[in-house]
């Protein structure tokens, strides 16, 4: 019998250029443990409605189990002459079985049966996404108590603009994490819509119950057109969109931090362990595990502008081109865990160089748009109050000095009688604790903030 | 007084190829109305809290409501020099009201004030999408139903594989664009968080109520970090991707229309009014509408991509790079608008060629997998099953015949003492009639699916 | 001593899950003997300006040239711990010779040793297509000649058009792979420029000669500025630009096939040895080989836009983002190395069905455009006879026949007294033979064409 | 008669929608000038080889050359029910000549029509960017000359690295800039083949002479496979390539200049001129251009992905899809012609600012290096050197101090009997001055480049 699933109308082998070319075993051994799982849901629904016996399913159940440990212990021989992980684990399966394991396939095709491996294995990977988004969260969160009170240069344009508390700008973080899991839970819902059934694309003259497969394998529904199916890989690239959207986010840190790194910025304290070093500069400690993050996230946008190339103008229903879809995801997924995997420890054991960015905090006008408030406060239009902030920073700038050191009559001649009053609110740390509104950097906002996470996060 | 929000603290005036360079007003004035609402709430919000009276408020949100009558009319000038919609706005309010004008801007920045009016609008356009996507489904269960019975080949790679009613296939492209207006519901959920009140990037010292703005612009919540508001352009990036993906499925349908269309497929009759010709070639009558929506697809793929690369290795907080998310956000929605707007029309209007398609149904053994079901059904093991019909089907190659019509001993040898009843069940009506599963191209099945479209979609 | 070539200022180790994240020995192994080349020119230059006696440029060469052998009989294990293969590489001879091994990084950095073995595999990647492209040239020339006579429908809009020789058909093919080959020929001479010698990113003190490591490696010059070498990867892209440029090439020329292989074309013979079939039904053979081609051209150029995410926004000069760029190449250059070597063969072994096509030639009006350019011959301004054909061809739908069919009432109407003329060339085989101007479908021009290209190629 | 190039042959009128999804006037009216030229050589052709009389021919000349000039001075109607640039020419001109008028599209079709002008205006926009790069590296030369003897830290991994000349970092931007030049130039190449004479997919009947209309539209060759032609867009893509490599190579620069013009870099004097303010924030001063030009990147990059998908998956020969290439290629070339517009002055206007930069030169060990590279001239195996340089800074950093303040003995140590000669080497100028080899920061390397440059340039 012919080693393929399909041999019986062909002439001709297949060229053995053609088997390397068209082969996926390479990567889609990866999905055995799903693709087991949704075998051995399949064969005792076949056994519910007559299509096996239960003493039939049973051996099937067991020897699929008996052939995931197999391949555990590394005793599988993978052939790419065997095309895929679901040819190989039938094979065997015929092997240990004889016809029983002829009738496995009963009533599916590979269409159907690929895309349930590979949305159970998505499924799982939203789920270890989810776990290592919210520990790189709670990394954040514990940075933000530990820099408790630390007051930083906010920045816009990479200008300095604003005062803000450490704690603050790690959140921010923690809100655009939370943002890729829920993107993620999302998708999640779509992921978990049951395919096996379809068959190749028509469905079956077979009485199969595919509801009761969707219970076994905990899926939340079946899905409900077999042409739809057989064509649909829209949540793969779901799926990949949301890992290259949690990438870019990290690619953004990564830059923010590989400037803080710098001789010139010198905000943190990499540890040593998250760095390395030149093979001809002996003095350099660079901060290659920022940059490498930053430059995956080409890796995984890439993988979804491969996805949407892929299925770009394509008709109903499979076609083969899609098989190339998992090289993309899991390699996006690979990535995007990676990443995520070492920017948890990375930014616990990280740490701000308080005294450094004290020395510097009263540079660049951190305080010039609290004072244009207090302005506004005291009835000065917010567009005179713009305007006359203006010519106080450029006055500032001519002399070298800070607004604080300006003279009282300039400050006389904006807010008449006021300048006392306005002069000793001035200074970064007036600033910062003048905040007041819901989403800002006030101190008591910020702490209110930091203790819903922690509730949230535990 | 400078023209500009900002002349303050400049000592030279703008290039004139820096305003042409950085201006927006271009593109960005198709925000006007959004943004005006947005102001009248803020203004509104102003009143209740102090900031401004209720006299100020009125006059800032009639004067607005008069700005706004006055760009639908035409009556605007607008210029390179005041950069974008915001600030022509603001402009022209300051010389309706003066001082009361220059109030408008308190307690918050462009940086929140761009994103509020850029997300209100991108609501819209949402539910804009939400209603074509709807009309596009009904335009495909009409079709369902005009071409209730009539039986279509099916296909996988392009090739011949089963027969399924053509009222199935309508409704795998409604599943599709089912699942596109979940993926912008989704989406709608996280763009309807309201920016405004996060100012620069730190929030305000002034007491604005940033719940009360939420309500008059029926936000579902409020943003809570500020840092991440001025920062954050996942929304459009996610907007974008369900944008690209709904460009994915229309070119898709487009090619198997294009290819449908052929001289040697002659499936469909296009409308002549959604067809072209050539300039040189007289007898043509082309598919133009179906080849623009499969090439416009690469134009909403760019515009994500563009996005990916726009914020990628973006530190915080606002960047003046992120400007240039509008220009690809609005080009994708009028991309996929403009493609939906005609593909119903176009859906509507085409009908199947039947007699062509039945008259070469029979050609591709589209009864050869039901044949093998049977088999198994008779207990014979699946890949047996399917090794014996590949067998009958290779010679058939070779008698350049249909299954039916091969010899009664070749069916004996495979199902002794059945060969009549299998024969007789031959024949693409029999397959199609056979099919049982949910999800199937079963015509019970089709039926019931198209009466819970029907009701869904009313 | 550490094992890393830069761990003399560290305090602390890597952590594991760090060297696990940043290693590229994985991927860059691929790149050992490229590295070894340039290695040992290097140390014969060293040995030339007195860095390194010559006995010691000897024994280096010598050592390089057993780790060479080494990695091909799969005796060297490879450890992330050791980062990449160059630092296996040093490791290695130093274990070899001590001191002398440690001499070999002398004037040099990893900077600009690891692009120059990248560039010198680039060099022979560009050779290995530029034979492979030849290869696939040949193969349609073959087939234009095979072919020799046979005429096929020309398409545009996937409509009928005008008749086209297949040799016509063939040879556009070997064009556009031509224009490949240019394409590649202008990147090689970019790629061909030296880097080592700018160590890390300013030069070097030591006495180096650059211009003798260039003629030892053949390169076409040395590049000029230090700091541009260590931060340029422009080769990169280009090269993969080229490549996807080529994958893309093939999609089409795939998808054409794929329609070609339809039972409603039914062009194509496609060899069985390049054909799979289906896991369910038994009767299909599907044109796999096509498909996946077409698909692969998505994950080329995903990996252009990989590597344009990942160099964008990066400052000078090395960063280690950078080190990403190898997967990018390595893939894409792997997928369409690997789809031209499948496609020669699969060109060759496949056949027109000739009768098949002729028998349906008369379809589609291909002869109504040259009956247009035979009234322009006669007089008739174009527009106006571009309208009368197109009347003519209402006339026929309306009648459902073919142009030659139509009363000579309806030709003498058009062109009074030419009507027997006219009529008599009509039909396709007069139409082809009818054509004259260069670079057309013209018996002769396409059989002088299909002479040079042979000569050419030979 | 029918407004349309083609209404012969249809029975019902264009749906209004169609007519204004598939109309390209708005975007394509740019390529009048172009296709105006092109028709004025082809008619002239018509006349030499008969197909017009010479009177014919010079009325369509000149009064094409009035058309064009109705153009200009905005006199010309555009309405999309005439579709393209290409109508509305030939409409107006039979509006003014009648049937000579519709003797024009003779023997050419649209599809070599477009091309052809789109070809034109391609290698006009090649020679207009080669011009504007030109411009810019002469704007970096002169930065160069203005900034002779500057020195500046070098870094890698945005780690300080080694000292280098202000002179030798915008050199590097010059060559990288002339690689865009180079690939620019070989593009044209390939751009300048005429199409024109190719017709609609097959060549022409009509005795038309190509080689006399490329000598009129001084093209290099004529494109020699007309079904080629007819699907060809390589020219379009490596066009966007080669834009998109303009655009990444100005987003690393920009990117450079932000983090410079920070307040902890502050290596910058950006011009007022070119920087713009915030709307809430006093004292802003924002590097907008930089911003703007390191996001437009994204634009670029995006429209050479959307041709990649436009292109992929189309079989021979056009199809109506490649009308969407021009709005891609349009948008690219307008953005990368204006970033360079705007960076040319804006590098000319910037000024280092030298005591910034000179006081903080001693930090970061940029003589660590050369302090290696002399220990290798003493005959220490680099390993040894590097290792023992690293020990020496990780005690730098202990203590606080630079390599020139460590202890004498620590030298003794590393080189016994030479560390007064070696301490006295130290410091970040006497590393600068210790450079030698070709193409590094070398006082005399880099003053003679730049004296190349200036010649090479003027």
């Amino acid at each position: 019998m012919n080693q393929k699933t399909w041999g019986g109308r062909f002439t001709d082998g297949t060229d053995a250029r053609v088997e390397a070319f068209t082969e996926s075993i390479s990567f889609d051994r990866r999905l055995y443990r799903h693709d087991i799982i949704a075998s051995q849901a399949h064969a005792r629904m076949l056994a519910e409605v007559g299509l096996l016996t239960a003493t039939e399913a049973e051996q099937i159940v067991s020897s699929l189990e008996e052939i995931g440990a197999e391949i555990e212990a590394g005793k599988m021989e993978f052939s790419i002459s065997l095309e895929d992980i679901h040819t190989h684990l039938e094979r065997r399966l015929i092997e240990k079985l004889g016809d029983v394991g002829r009738k496995l396939h009963t009533a599916r095709s590979r269409n159907d049966q690929v895309v349930t491996a590979l949305k159970l294995w998505t499924r799982d990977a939203i789920d270890e996404l989810d776990a290592l988004l919210a520990e790189l969260q709670k990394a954040f969160v514990e940075s933000a108590e530990r820099e408790a009170g630390v007051i930083i240069p906010g920045y816009t344009h990479l200008q300095r603009a604003q005062p803000v508390l450490a704690a603050h700008y790690f959140l921010a973080y923690v809100e655009k994490l939370q943002r890729d899991r829920d993107r993620l839970r999302d998708c999640r819902a779509r992921v978990n819509v049951l395919p096996l059934g379809a068959a190749a694309l028509a469905g079956t003259s077979l009485p199969i119950n595919r509801e009761s497969v969707r219970a076994k394998l905990s899926s939340d529904s079946v899905a409900r057109n077999s042409l739809d199916v057989s064509s649909d890989r829209d949540f793969a690239l779901e799926f990949v969109f949301c890992l290259a959207l949690i990438a870019t986010h990290l690619s953004g840190w990564a830059e923010e931090w590989v400037i803080w790194s710098t001789t010139e910025f010198n905000f943190l304290d990499l540890p040593d362990a998250f760095c390395t070093g030149s093979s001809i500069m002996p003095h350099k400690k660079n901060p290659d595990v920022l940059e490498l993050t930053r430059g995956k996230s080409g890796r995984v946008i890439g993988a979804l502008q491969q996805l949407f190339v892929l299925v770009k103008g394509l008709p109903l229903a499979y076609n083969r081109d899609l098989q190339e879809d998992k090289p993309a995801i899991f390699d996006a997924f690979d990535t995007v865990a990676g990443c995520l995997s070492v920017a948890a420890p990375l930014v616990r054991q990280t740490k701000l160089r308080r005294e450094v960015i004290a020395s510097r905090l009263e540079a660049g006008f951190l305080d010039a748009t609290t004072l244009m408030e207090s302005l506004i406060a005291r009835g000065v239009p917010m567009r005179s109050a713009h305007e006359a902030v203006g010519n106080l920073v450029r006055e500032c700038e001519k002399r070298k000095c800070r607004l604080a050191e300006l003279p009282d009559s300039m400050f006389e001649a904006v807010a008449p009688g006021q300048s006392v009053a306005i002069k000793s609110s001035l200074g970064v740390s007036n600033a910062l604790t003048a905040f007041k509104s819901y989403g800002s950097t006030a101190p008591a906002e910020v702490e209110r903030q930091l203790r819903e996470w922690k509730e949230r996060l535990s």
